[in-house]
Order: C-alpha cells, then sequence, then structure tokens
C-alpha cells in the first residue's frame, strides 16, 4: 500500500470551517485506499500572534523557550484536524513532532532533522489511522521541544515521506509551479512537471512556493513532491528527478526578487586582504550578500560590486565609511531600486547560444543590466526594478513559458 | 536546601503585565535561597476557548486529541513565564508535565498520576534554574499527553512536592482559607491553619479555594500546603496535619452549596431492588446525588428522598414519569431552591454536644432543615436557599468563626 504524506500550510488551515474542508479532503484521499500521513501547519496567523505575545515580554525571548511557545501552534492543529477527521468517520491519530519520532538537532528556532524514528506512525498507519503529524517541530536529543525555522512544515513533510518510503504533496493556495509570475504575465503556463535542480533555482531566487530546503531534502532521498492548490482540484506540478533531454523545454521559468541594493567600492588597493576584509565585515555584521563582481586591477587598484537587500542600507553606509577613514582614497555607491531577475531551466546544460539569446534580448528591448551570474542551469542579471515586468513578458512570450 | 512547589492559578497569569508581576514574585522568593518549582495553570480564559474552537467541529471531540489541544494552554504559560523570569536575570528552564517525568493513567481529560520521575526537575534544580512546569498535564506510558481534569494544576503542584520533597504554596486570589464566607460575613476570620480533613470537608462541601483532591494528596504524602493570595503578600492559610487537640476550636468553617434540589419519591414498594433500581437508572443516567433517607417501611411501602443539583431537574422527571407508568401508585415531589449547609470541624471528634447545639441554633431562629446528613467532623444540613445568609451568620456568630 503507498504512503502518501499530505501537507497544508497555515492559510488552508486558517480556521475550523477550513479544517473542516480540508479533512474531506484527506477522506477522498484516504478512500483511494493509500496510508494517509497528514502534516499541518499552525492556523494561520497563530505562530505570529505566539511571537507578539512573547514580545509583550522580552524583545530577546530564550530560543527554547521560543520554541516551546511556537510548538502550541501545530499542536491545536493536528488537535483539531483529527477531531475534524473523526468527526467525518475516520480513524485517526495526531502527534506532536516528538511522537511522531522526529529527532534534531539543539539548534533551537531553525533545528535541522537528524532522523526519524517512523516506528509509532508505522504502528498507527498499520491500524488503519490517519496520523497527522505537527509540522515544522521535532525534539533534540534531550528531550527539548524545538522547531524548525523557514519552510520548517514542507521539510517535516518531505522528512516524513522520505522516512516513510513514500510521495509528498504540498497543497499551498496557488495551482502549482509557473515558469514565469502569472500576475505579471497573466497568459503564464503552470508546469506539469520540474527537475529539483530547477525548482531549487527558482525556489532560491524569489518564486515563493516552496522552501530550497524541503526541495533540496526531496531530491537528496528522491521523493516525489506534488505541489497543488488546497482550494482546487487541478493537478498541480510534480518535483522530481529528471534528465536534461527528458523534455524539450529550454527555460523553465524566470524570476525576480525586488528590493535589491548594489554597492560598488571604487579604488580598492589590490591586496588580498583589503577585498577578503570587506566581504569579512560584511559577515561579522551578518549582511547577507548576493552576487559579486571584481574588475581587474589597474594601477594596483581595484573595483568591486556586490548586491545585498535594502534593509541593510545604513548599515553598509557605516561600515564603508569607516573603510573610507581606514583606506583613504577608495569611493563607494549605492544603487537601490535594482532588481534580480534569473531565468532557469535544465536545458541550458545541453543547449548552447541561451544566455546569448537571452543578452540580445534584454539588450535589443533596452534592458539595462549591471551584474550577471551563472550557474550549471541558470542566468541571473540585477536590472533596474522599473524594468522586471518588460523583461519578464519579453522572456516569457521568447520561451514560451 | 528547601524546594518550594509555588503554583499560579489561571487568574494569576492572566496577561503578560501579570506573569511580569508573578515572575517579581517568584525572584523574591528565589533570593531566599530555596530552590523553587514553579507550576502554573493556562493563561485566563485559554482553556475555555480552545474548548470552544473543539466545538466549532464537533460536540464529541475525541479525548486524547482534547488533551492535546488543552495542554497547549499550559504549554503557553510555562514558555512566557521562563521568558519573564530570563529577563529579571534568573536563570530558568521550562518544562511540559511529559517532560517534568509526570506519569499518568491514560484516562484522558480526567487522568490519575501514577508517578513523577523527578530526574530532570533535580537537575535543573541543581544547576541553580527555577524550574518552571505545565500544571494539569502529564505523559501516559504510550507517550501521549494526558490531562488531569478538574483541580488539575493544584494536583500537579501538590504531587511535584510530595515527589521533590519540598512544601507546596498555592497562590490564588483570596487571602487564604476562612471559616465562612466572608461575603456573607463580613467580620469572617482567615484560618492560620487547617487540617487536611477539615480542609477536605470545606472543599467537598462548596468552598472553592483548593480541590479536595489535591488535599487528599497533600494529606496521603504529608505535604504542607500554604493557600496564599498571589496579588498581596498577607500571610495565607497553611493545610497541614493537625491533632484534634491542637487548638482548641470545636468549628473549623460553615460553607453553603446553593442550586440544591431534593427529591422526595413516595409509596415505593418495599423490596430492595425497587429502591436500588432508582439508583441504578439515577447512576446511568449519570446524575450525582449527594444526601439520601429512607423512611421505615409502612404497609410494605418505602418513603426515599435525595438530594441533587437543579440541573438535572428536567432528566429526574424523566426518570420518574417512566417509574410512575412501571410501579403505578408512586408520587414524587421536586423542592428547588433549597441549599445545603455544612458544619465543618476537627474537634467534632471529641466534643459532644456540638450537634445538639447546632439543631438547637437552628430551631430556635425558625430555620427549617429537611435532611440531615453527619461524618467524622462535619454535620450538613439541607435548608431554604433564602435561609442560607441567616443560618451562616447565627453559626459563625455562635462558633466565633
Amino acid at each position: 500500500m503507498a504512503t502518501v504524506v499530505m501537507k497544508f500550510g497555515g492559510t488552508s488551515v486558517g480556521d475550523t470551517d477550513k479544517i473542516v474542508n480540508i479533512a474531506k479532503r484527506i477522506k477522498e484521499k484516504k478512500n483511494h485506499g493509500d496510508n494517509i500521513v497528514v502534516v499541518v501547519s499552525a492556523m494561520g496567523k497563530t505562530t505570529n500572534n505566539l511571537i507578539e505575545l512573547s514580545k509583550e515580554i522580552t524583545d530577546k525571548p530564550d530560543k527554547r523557550d521560543l520554541d516551546m511557545l511556537m510548538a502550541t501552534g501545530e499542536q491545536i492543529s493536528i488537535s483539531l484536524m483529527s477531531m475534524a477527521l473523526k468527526q467525518l468517520g475516520l480513524d485517526s491519530i495526531s502527534l506532536t513532532g516528538i511522537q511522531a519520532g522526529i529527532v534534531t538537532t539543539n539548534d533551537h528556532t531553525r533545528a535541522k532533522i537528524n532522523n526519524i524514528n517512523p516506528e509509532n506512525i508505522v504502528n498507527h498507519l498499520d491500524e488503519d489511522k490517519v496520523v497527522v503529524i505537527a509540522g515544522f517541530q521535532g525534539g533534540s536529543d534531550d528531550g527539548s521541544i524545538t522547531t524548525l525555522g523557514r519552510g520548517g512544515s514542507d521539510t517535516s513533510a518531505v522528512a516524513l515521506a522520505a522516512s516513510l518510503g513514500g510521495s509528498c504533496e504540498i497543497y499551498t493556495d496557488v495551482n502549482g509551479i509557473y515558469g514565469v509570475d502569472p500576475r505579471i504575465v497573466p497568459s503564464a503556463k503552470k508546469l506539469d512537471y520540474i527537475s529539483y535542480d530547477e525548482m531549487m533555482e527558482l525556489a532560491s531566487r524569489g518564486a515563493r512556493v516552496m522552501e530550497t530546503r524541503a526541495v533540496e531534502l526531496g531530491q537528496k532521498y528522491n521523493v516525489e513532491i506534488l505541489v497543488a492548490n488546497s482550494h482546487n482540484t487541478e493537478a498541480g506540478t510534480i518535483i522530481k528527478e529528471m534528465e536534461d533531454n527528458m523534455e524539450t523545454r529550454v527555460i523553465t521559468g524566470v524570476t525576480t526578487l525586488k528590493d535589491c541594493l548594489m554597492v560598488s567600492v571604487r579604488n580598492l588597493p589590490f591586496e588580498a586582504s583589503h577585498v577578503a576584509d570587506l566581504f569579512n565585515q560584511l559577515s561579522v555584521r551578518k549582511i547577507s550578500i548576493d552576487m559579486i563582481s571584481q574588475t581587474a586591477p589597474h594601477n594596483n587598484l581595484v573595483d568591486v560590486s556586490f548586491t545585498t537587500t535594502k534593509e541593510y542600507t545604513e548599515d553598509i553606509i557605516d561600515l564603508l565609511e569607516n573603510l573610507k577613514q581606514e583606506l583613504g582614497n577608495i569611493e563607494f555607491y549605492l544603487n537601490p531600486n535594482l532588481a534580480k531577475l534569473s531565468v532557469v531551466g535544465i536545458g541550458m546544460i545541453s543547449q548552447h547560444g541561451v544566455a546569448s539569446d537571452i543578452f540580445e534580448l534584454l539588450s535589443t528591448n533596452g534592458i539595462v543590466y549591471y551584474q550577471v551570474t551563472t550557474s550549471e542551469i541558470s542566468i541571473s542579471y540585477t536590472i533596474k526594478e522599473q524594468d522586471v515586468a518588460k523583461a519578464t513578458k519579453i522572456l516569457a512570450e521568447h520561451f514560451e513559458l
């Protein structure tokens, strides 16, 4: 008998009516004869409300206490979901992360799953129960409750599917994965399939349907992941291992990440330690940087540019002012209102000329780009925020997304 | 080093400001050098709100699911309390019932504590931490979360004190135990001490400060229990083992329970099975009955009276109508608007004439009573609800309560 892990996010279980609707959907699935494991997130804004409550007491809550607090959100969801399933005549059992055997590191608020001991789940499945498990949480070796951080519930679902040798279905509020944002290109086509690599590129470059982390885990354990809409029965998108010649399509998607800030530092003395020192200081201040480019040395000086997000603006100015005091003749420029445009496609590995096609498309249409980086299956540009819609439409049309 | 278990109820931790205030109080205590274990209930109306949520899904929630749901209330309290203690510079750890080693029966929603494995608590106390434990909950042998039902948090606190060889302090919203309700007799004196037996009699007869169950556990393990006000520093009342000659007082308290219903059934055929059958049917319908009286048989017929509470009125009428159909000539009368008045005192064991004093006081003052029952240290009367205040005042004055 196949085992299916169905995961429902916070908006899908936002109130008790929605929980009852999801329960009906689970019942339909169960009637097909599969073993069903359900993973749920906290209802709607519950987690945020709990965090607000903690802020009334302290700005810096102890992370173990915060996990203890946040974990109640999913615990409420599983108990109500289990009640709703029983109300429909199904047998069910609700399990916290610890009860489900999810063992994590003790890195509170961003724990990693070490392993899953599925005996308890399997015993309940053998008794033909729907097993309802709290997403986003687990327990460390000392029995403390931990939470998994961003994308935690998706990660729980994929890890459980891997552990149970089953498939995973992520129910969300979109119909699946699109190569291009339907809000920008209304004719955008939903993808039937996408490879793990492509999905990770899309996710890490701004497509918010699933977190990279869960997709990575799916790839590692070869878990097929369906992304579908919890509100309708559209077919959704399946994320799975694909050969680059499995489909003829070259480009899978175009994503954009707004609010980028490009920082250019000119006339840095060309000694490795100065460039390294700059990036070290950025790291110490926990400033995430993305694309980096550096010119060849000229008169023993180099220019360095990097992109980051606007939130770090003040911190970066402070850092560079200090550096200017120290090194004298450097100059720096901040270029806000930029966006990162990424074109992703597994076909880029085998098909040549894709990159030059894109370069030409952008130039012909007067879209200026400031930086370019490439990976095996993607190419990313820093462009003006105002050009995002235009660029996306041109690319979508050209590559028939 | 002495270990003190401090328990705070739902109103004492009703919001984050109150939690911070309680944390300050705990800090003062901790500064005296004791080992501190804190037991907290769910904040204010949290438990009721969670139950309401479940009712939106089903009228008959599965009890294991309901425990899973309700247990989140205390889990929220312990995490916030632990944050508040750390904010004041104390080291602390929050523990769920299971993490604290509280092992219960699997009788969900009304589990009993089987035993406590205090190793985890002791280890944290040894590291000089304040250990904050979720009241009202524990775990059964299969790792399921259970709740202890009515008076659960008091029971958790007393059981933990017993297990740790410490004393117990129950913080509530009254200054301690009064022999008579201060709302009826404003000059009522707070008791400095009370025996477990007297406290149980008072509690089971309507004094709502503590549940009988927790007091009984305190007696079994000889745990001294202080009942005090969480909002002020009044001395409170200590519940402990007392010899009946330890104090000269004869009567400790007078309590009343309103909303009593007296049911009289006349002309029941005097065959054991009919009377037994009546009480069996009451039991099947889960109607709690209190005092029972029966006349001597006359013409092979007996009259039976019993008291219960008004909530069962309809059910009782239905039951007795059926019985009338079956047995023909029985008659029944319902007498609502009655109250149960109980006079409690350990001195009644050794001092004779107390009962007759009370009978005389009631008669002289024109207070009619319908039924009388006695235990070793108490005597209870069914009286008219309208006579409650008068009777209480007369007895309080006579026995100088």
